[in-house]
Parts: structure tokens; C-alpha cells; sequence
């Protein structure tokens, strides 16, 4: 299947969208990366909340703009939110997006992972090793780390994603987004944020925020890389190590301008 | 009523007893903001704890310079635990501030701040919407973002507090304290704090320090307030964005010295 | 007994060792730390991996390089969660870390600990007055905070490391690292630690990560300390104050290169 560059028309667009609306994202996401995830969001532009209890979690859901739900650390008890929250996603007609962190790592996860998949998110999305463990190939990631290249894991994700009927977006030196017939894809960004934790998992966050303002999910995923890959090009520029990136990339999120959203063709 | 802006000679006075002290605060808050919380409070000079455990925390609480509770990621068990810490702070003579966050967004959230009110906490801390949701009018924040002006919400704060025997604290681009009689204003800051999760969370946090070395909590929530506009107004001027803003923040809430903690006067 | 100052080529061995290897460190920490733990570890050339469930923790610990346990925000069943990956790594000889935060703050909290404790970890990490508390000397803390200095831990450390056939390593203006035998030490570094949530803690997960690619505990856990004290000191010949410190940390874990780790000799 052919592979389409980004257009950077379409990212200018959907960013201008994202700031005008600020949508209000609900996150459910690992224990780890709750500060930087918030803080990506309002950089870029949109409103996180994290609200967790089953009391509340759906109901919040209903009136958000987008639901985001990270397997990090997953337990029991939080995945049963999660699952409620994905259902009430489904039943009011908000986008949501899942990443399976370390999907592939214990049976456990994997199989509650399987079963988030199972309630058609809008976005999948992974790294190259999580991409493989749940298209049934690969021999998943050491940890949360991916093992495998991106570029290894797109006719995974292709037929994931024809598979699911969920939008595949798979992320590493090129990211790709995919419905399983159109794929598109984004090159660039900078090593550096496999140095920083929750730079992924906010990548999912954005991909969330988007997919609020943006009605195609293969469209949404792709901006959200593309704003990503940016600010980490950017931030490389400036930062001496994974401590300044990680302000860098922060800053770059905010500053940057919606036609200034190029970054590089995608291999 | 009248408001009076603060006097610049009490808060530098609050400020030296805070680092004289370094008072142990011991903090129940939510999932997202528990570093920049923790790191604030040592910035400022104090000495922050964060204790989970209903076997323990109550007896925590009791041997504390301040109790701090937080209700951004509330669920049943840890609601408990605030209870219980709530009720051992009164019975020891510990001051505790509630920060009731997104108070309004659901009627589960609402109701469980309803009920940590109703144990008078020494200062209630929060945005104008959710001040207004407590006082029973306002339509609500965008999740835990206030859609409203601290000014509007200043006769509600000033209402809530007669009726509560709380003091309130509303906080925006100005910030209000007051018992119901007595209010004092500080006006200043930076907008850029609305784009770094944790800044008002950890302004509450502030509210508790100078509760455990200032008597009076009108005193001890306006030093707060002034000094964390004083560290946004400093920040703002060296930051580039909101990556960059949190840690000149942190660093000027450890270099101010207290003489220099004028900020602007309340319009 | 004697104390020996580490030697600069060991150390370098260990860093060199580390970074080739990239160990799987698995983390069980507190809630207020998880994301400076983890960015410490990806700093310093280590992959962290927090998996928190019963239903999957214990199987992870098994395929991981090394194990942090870390008692700063502890509940029964996270409690439960840490003995049985303590278990597991027995097992499967994986080297495993204790940091006993706040050791002596709460009888529940200081049982708990004894209890892990008992389970044989490979290193116990704590601050002066931590390790006098668990040797049955000392007057406890302030929280979390010491308020004792490390050198006057030094023999109950050594008295510990000999009852519990643990390697203890008590940090503070001089780390030492002792298995009751020998004692290595390292001075240097920075106060500005202090004053930064989380160091500590991350410190105790460099000793796991060290652990995993080096055999002999005393010298992993003084080479934590060592780079720990390095990174330290570099960062605060450039930092302002506690937030720029975080990063220059970060960015000095990072840069440092094996042949230049070397710090101070020790009192």
C-alpha cells in the first residue's frame, strides 16, 4: 500500500482548530507521566483533566471533548474504569484514543489491553514493538521500550487497522498513521525523547486533543506526530541533554505557529 | 466590603518564619501535581510529606505543621483517608487547607467536597468557578479549569466564608482571602501559571506552610498568594514558555528574600 | 573499621558496564517520584519500567535486570505488590533495593519496612536517620527529611549490614556503602539535593540499575553514589536554584563521560 507525506496544509489546520477550541481532554493514564502529559496538553493548546474514580470517570467522559486511556500501570480496579469510560466514549460520540503501553510484556496486560481494543478506540496508538504484539507478530519490547523500528511494524499496523476498524498510528524515527488503506507518515523528531519519559505517552494525549477538533482520526494522529516530531527538532537544537530537552520541548510546543509545522519527509 | 491590599511588612514577616520553621506539611493531593507540590514546598522553605495510608496518615497529620487535602483525582478509598486526616488535624490544632478542585464537574465530586467542607477546613483554596459551585451559584469550570474571573466570585467568596467559618481564597489574576469580614487582595502574577499544571494546586499548598507559622489564616493564605505571584511575575520575565516558566518558578520562589515581596496592587 | 574511598577506575568499569548493558530496571516507588525515577534512569543510560498489579508485577521482576522497592507513599496492597516481587526476585536471583523512606515515622510504616527488610534485599539505601531507625538507634526524622548527618550513621550502618547480611549504603554530605566489612565511601556533591523531591529516591534506583550490571553490591551501590555525587556537584556550578537543578542533574547524568567520575575524597 502507498505511503503518503503528511500534508502540511491539513496540520496548520487542524493546530489552528486545537487552539481555537482548547478541547478538554480526559486522561486516564499511567502513574508516570500524569504531570508532563497535562503539561504537553496545555502547551499545545487544549485542556487536560484526570478524573479516575468509577463514580465519576464516565459521566466526566460524556462531556468531554476526548478520552485518552494509557496501560502504563494498569491494575484491576483501573481497568474497569478505563473500560467504563471507553463505553461511555462510544455511547456519547467521543473520540478516544488507547496506547498499550508494553503491550506484549506479561500476559496479564496483554490480555486487558486486547480487551480496550476490543471497544474500537478512534486512535490506536504505539510503538513498533506494542504494534506487533498486537497484530499477533513480533517479540515484544524490552519493558516499555520498543525493540523494533517503526518502519518494521507498518504492514503490522495496516492490517491491525483493517482488522479492528480502529486507526493504527504507529511511532518511532518515522511515524505512521493508517485506516489500513490510506497511511500517512512523518519523519524526523530527535532520538532525545526516548531519553524522556512520557513523551510517547503524551504523544497519545495529543492524539486525543486533535481527534477532538479533527474529524478524520487518520488525520488527527498524523497532526498530533507532526506537532511532536516539530517541537523535538526544536528542542534539539537547543537542549544539552534530557533534562533542558524536555523544558525545550515544552516551550516548542507553545511557541511554535501553525504554518511553521514542516518537518521532514518521511523515508 | 472593603478590600485592603496586603501589606508587603506582614508578608515578608510570614515568609522569614517559614524558612525559620520549615514546617512539615503533610499533603493528600492528587495523581498529577504531587511533584511540582513537593518541589514548591522545598523551594518556599518547607518541608512537604505526602502520607497515603489510612494506617498511618491520621497519626501523620497529628504530628504535622499543616495538613493539605486535594481533591483533583478523588476516589472512595482516599476520600476516607482525607476524612480521617481532616478530622485528626482537628484534633490536634493543626491548621489544614482544602483545595477543592473541579468542585461542580460532577455530583459525586461535588458532594465529597460538600462533606470535607463541612469539617471546616482553616482555608478553602480554589478558582473562581469552583468557588462559585461551592457557593452555590456559577455554572461550572471547563473540567478543572475556571471559565470564571476571581473578581466576579469575590462576594460569593466572602458569603461562603461567613456562612462556612472557612476562610476563603480565591485565586486569579487577582487573589482574594477573606473571613467575611476582613479581605485582602494582591493583584499581579502571570498568565503563563494557567499553562503549567500544579501552580494553583501547589499555591494551596503554600496556603498550609504559612498556615503552621501565621496565626491568622487571612494573613497566612494572602503570604501565599503574594508569594507565588511575586515567583509567576519573576518567572514570566525570564521564560520562554511554559517548559521553562516552571523551573525559573522553582527558582524563584528559593531566591526571593522577603523584603523584596512586593507585588502590584489589587485593581 | 576502616573506610576506603572508592576508586575512580571501579566506578568507571560500572558506568561503562551499565550503559553497554542498558539493565531493565523495575520500580516500585511512590507516587510523588515516578517520573524523576524514571527520567534519572534514562539519563544515566539504565530502562525503567514501573508495573505496579499483583496479577502481572511479580512475573515482570522475574525477567527484569534488577528491582527497586521504595516505601515513600505506601498502602497494604501496594505493600502486598512489593513483598511479592521481593519474593520474585529472590527467586529468579534477581539483585533487588530497598529505600526505607521515612523509616521510623509511623509504627505501621516502620513494620512494613521490617518486614521487607526481612525478605534480604540485596542493598538497603537510606538517609542517616532512616537507617538509625532501623538499627534501633536515632530519634526519626522530620517526614521524610533526615535530620541526622551520615557520618554519624556510619557504625549503626555497619552493626545493620552485619544482623541483616545486607549491603547498607546511608547517604547524605558523605554516602557510604558497607557490607558490615568493608566500607566505601564517596564525599561531594551538592545541599541543593536536598531541596529537589525525588534525588534520594532516584539515587536508590541507580544503586538497582548499577546492581544488575555489577556483581559485588558494595561497589554498585558506591558507584550509584559516586555518579549520583558527580552530576550533583556539575549541576550546581550552573543552576539558580531547585528548578534549574533538575535539569542541569538530568543533563549531567547524561553527559558525563565513565573516565570523569571522579568527586571528592572523603572526610
Amino acid at each position: 500500500m502507498s505511503v503518503q507525506t503528511v500534508s502540511s496544509t491539513a496540520v496548520a489546520h487542524a493546530l489552528t482548530a486545537l487552539r481555537a477550541n482548547r478541547p478538554l481532554v480526559h486522561c486516564l493514564t499511567n502513574e508516570v507521566v500524569q504531570e508532563i502529559t497535562a503539561n504537553v496538553l496545555l502547551a499545545a493548546g487544549a485542556s487536560p483533566a484526570m478524573v479516575v474514580a468509577m463514580e465519576e470517570a464516565p459521566v466526566f467522559t460524556a462531556i468531554s471533548g476526548a478520552l485518552l486511556i494509557n496501560t502504563g500501570t494498569p491494575y484491576p480496579e483501573r481497568v474497569a474504569v478505563m473500560k467504563a469510560c471507553a463505553q461511555a466514549a462510544n455511547d456519547h460520540g467521543v473520540p478516544w484514543v488507547l496506547d498499550p503501553v508494553a503491550a506484549g510484556a506479561t500476559p496479564w496486560r496483554t490480555q486487558a489491553i486486547r480487551e480496550l481494543l476490543a471497544l474500537k478506540p478512534t486512535i490506536l496508538r504505539g510503538n513498533a514493538s506494542e504494534i506487533l504484539a498486537l497484530a499477533g507478530s513480533g517479540k515484544g519490547g524490552k519493558g516499555v521500550d520498543s525493540t523494533d523500528d517503526s518502519r518494521t511494524a507498518l504492514s503490522a499496523a495496516q492490517r491491525l487497522a483493517e482488522e479492528t476498524g480502529t486507526v493504527v498510528c504507529v511511532t518511532g524515527p518515522v511515524d505512521y498513521a493508517t485506516d489500513g488503506k490510506r497511511t500517512l507518515s512523518i519523519a524526523g523528531g530527535n532520538v532525545m525523547t526516548t531519553l524522556v519519559v512520557g513523551t510517547g505517552c503524551s504523544l497519545s494525549s495529543l492524539c486525543a486533543a486533535f481527534a477532538a477538533v479533527e474529524k478524520d482520526p487518520v488525520n488527527a494522529a498524523i497532526s498530533a506526530c507532526t506537532l511532536a516530531k516539530y517541537a523535538a527538532g526544536t528542542a534539539a537544537k537547543h537542549a544539552k541533554g534530557p533534562g533542558s530537552f524536555h523544558d525545550e520541548y515544552l516551550d516548542a510546543l507553545y511557541l511554535v505557529q501553525p504554518e511553521a509545522l514542516t518537518v521532514g519527509d518521511a523515508a
